[in-house]
């Protein structure tokens, strides 16, 4: 199985021409379009996203983690195996938090460069055609690379709004096993009190609760949190 | 064959996990997003849209259905078998005006658990799990449930703009054959005459026409209806 | 592989009804949504586009292309048989371009119609099951059409915006290898330089560059050029 993860955007060109590589190199192979709307460019938000949003896949998945905006310059491409999934992008911070959170860890360096390398898109001529080698046992050509943490003091949860979901809420960097759900939230001069679902609380109130993938989400019952409560993306969150 | 009818919306992560969960329980199955921009949490509105997208899928189809501000609630888990299709979604009237429209219906309740089940993600943990058994055949622990039309002074047909799509175009929940296309339309204080197609029509003009899924379609030739008409969704239609 | 390319948008029922007909039709088939967001209605924009974005598709691959405002017109349907690939769509002036460009090329006129026909849904309901037939290697009933370009005067290549990508970018109809990579483009007032990759510009400022797909887009780094630059579909690009 192969899984996406980018700043694509869907309905454009690209998250298509990605699956047409794979379908070529990798055609009996099942692809799953996980999220492509992580955040724009926005490598600190995907990175407290992926490790929450990469459960429930099995031993053996390949990612393809694309937010990339320095694509064409020095930066390196990265394959990481973690607790027996594979993490194939660049090498700019996308992959420490979850290389952090693993429990068995190898980190590479991708010196393997296809016949045709663009300078913008390397989640289609780099990484798809690396993804489809490492799903059927192969390894790319690589060195061994120690992980660098790019960006070491970040946190260990991002007490921020990373992402607006279709209905409104406000998806957090905080894992909600971590604060509890005995705390109160604030976030734009309101409190919010944890709640297990939206039906336990009155309509048009705010409260946050800890969604299907285990972070911190920010909802209104039967409205949307982001104009009800003023919430945008990089909002802080104040426990 | 699967089915996805849900209010989702695409590019962020929830369609993909449902995918992720019907390619490991159903991995030869074909699987169809089919409509994912339902209006958000309206249940009536994708009560009536259902009947009209759910044609031209062969029986033995399984529909995931989801609209459901309710998750976590008390509310129970239907699956319906309605003219040799499978829908499999909340018992909140989702599936109300299909089953009424079906020459041969059966409704369970879903009793059966995963043993992993998130308060607010039952397409993921819960229907998509009971559609990968259906597909194969097997029935999953439930017990007959009398399908009783939760709202039961629902319409026939629903005079309502239900959905605007992608070129701005305003679907209702009305059936062109029920209303015949001699009959005028009325929306938003202006008067709309029937045309087969959008080329019978003068550049600008508005109209409404049988879409190809047999509903009341409002359109205006080479321009939005919505933004041209000033409508939108929940607006009120007269005949 | 069948490709499709169209202006459905994604969220709503229209490419999934057509993932539908070829999940019937042409069961083991790979199908690709390589673009759904390409201009709305508008041929000429999407007719500059298809020629860059079918690149990288292997001998075989059959596209449908949908951009059709005149359906339910007397408009033909057309199959393009184009260096070993087939496009199928309305003749509407859509594959014109990618024609005018081929090296070899042969056309059919499309006389073939299924048993059921809505005035408003070709895609789903004629280009589908065409496609799905040809990439079987059946042929369907049809006639030798010569190639009427529908207008002739469109240039060869089209110097104006014609997409706006999710990250603000904007795509033209330019060719970079046509223009060379020294020419400056003057776009709503400013002259713009080229550069090889969003690194070797400071942050804020505007460039050109060859995209993946060798068209002229423009840039901002870390911007979105659209705003920035306060560029829209359509707009004119010098040279």
């Amino acid at each position: 199985m192969i899984v996406l993860f980018t700043d694509f955007g869907m309905g454009g060109p690209y998250v298509g021409q990605v699956h047409a590589v794979l379908a070529q190199q990798a055609p009996v192979e099942q692809i799953i379009d996980l999220f492509h709307e992580v955040p724009r460019h926005d490598i600190r938000a995907a990175a407290y996203l992926l490790p929450a949003y990469m459960q429930g896949f099995p031993p053996g998945t390949v990612f393809i983690c694309v937010v990339d905006p320095g694509v064409g310059s020095e930066r390196r491409a990265l394959m990481v195996k973690a607790d027996h999934r594979w993490y194939v992008g660049p090498d700019n911070g996308l992959m420490h938090i979850l290389a952090r959170r693993a429990r068995e860890l190898e980190c590479y360096e991708i010196r393997w460069r296809p016949a045709s390398l663009s300078a913008s898109f390397h989640g289609r001529d780099l990484f798809a055609p690396v993804a489809a080698q490492l799903v059927r046992g192969l390894m790319p050509d690589s060195v061994m690379a120690a992980m660098t943490p790019p960006v070491p003091e970040w946190p260990e949860d991002l007490p921020q709004v990373l992402y607006i979901d279709h209905f409104g809420n406000a998806i957090t960097g905080l894992r909600a096993e971590r604060i509890g759900h005995d705390v109160r939230l604030r976030t734009g001069g309101k409190e919010l009190a944890c709640a297990r679902t939206f039906s336990e609380v009155p309509a048009g109130q705010g409260f946050w609760y800890e969604n299907a993938n285990g972070l911190v989400e920010i909802a209104v019952n039967q409205a949307r949190a982001c104009d009800q409560l003023g919430i945008a993306v990089g909002d802080c969150v104040g426990v």
